[in-house]
């Protein structure tokens, strides 16, 4: 099981590997796991698709959803070669998935300068003037969304 | 302008009741605006995409940022009919973005059964065990693709 263990990290370290080698993004890989079997692996291509959200752990997971054709992943486990961030690890949530490996840590990932504590901190509200400024506008109206909602016959809840 | 903040913040609203008549989310919209211009607009397609990072703020991000070829938004605004959930509000910090306007609160989505407050408390460390079990392996291999990204030459820190 161990050993098992190290071959899925070693599958998120190839991934890793190739999207640095192809210059797509950074040195991160993922892997998402079902019963033993890879269901979807993925790697860092924020710089190839210019999208910001492009981290390994939530294209795993858009990949893995896809395929199994579900968005609850609850018996699926997650192989991450870094410490997600907080981006990567409310995905993880939000797919409730049950268990995650990860490889280095946060303050391995600070020290080559992909420092996540930032967004931590500001989450933890430990940031005193967070460089995003937050507005509440018309509230009113948007309320009117979730009645629409509330009084739908067929939601499906998620 | 503060009108014209009604009008972008309608257009999200317009968004999310397209999102809920088509059964493809809940009820939220997002759009990201730049010098006064829509960039971008989306709404929530967990359901239809079974995609559980397809909330509309990541995929009004992922759209501004192909449309602009770019990951960096920081001249862009975001529209929200709901506050964030800490995955997006993380996105949000990714793309660099400045301005945030939100509608509803997270406690009008906690009232209507979109309870963020779960992930919110565990990264603030507030959750004593939390259901994600993690757990570190293979950090030296790991470690390993750090060293290859430092010693890259045509690397793009982003």
């Amino acid at each position: 099981m161990e050993e098992l263990k190290k071959d899925f990290m070693a599958i998120a370290i190839r991934e890793a590997r190739r999207g640095m080698e192809r210059n797509e993004g950074g040195p991160f890989g993922a892997v998402v796991v079902r019963g033993g079997q890879v269901v979807a692996r993925a790697h860092n291509r924020v710089i190839k698709t210019h999208d910001p959200t492009a981290h390994a752990e939530i294209l795993a997971i858009r990949r893995a959803s896809k395929k199994l054709g579900r968005f609850d992943l609850s018996d699926c486990a997650i192989y991450t070669t870094c410490e997600p961030c907080p981006m990567c690890l409310a995905a993880v949530y939000w797919a409730k998935i049950r268990r995650l490996y990860y490889g280095c840590t946060k303050e391995d990932a600070a020290s080559i300068r992909f420092d996540d504590r930032y967004i931590y901190g500001v989450l933890k509200g430990m940031v005193k003037r967070p460089r995003l400024k937050s507005v509440r506008i018309d509230r009113d109206a948007c309320l009117g969304l979730f009645r629409m909602w509330v009084k739908k016959r067929n939601r499906v809840q998620y």
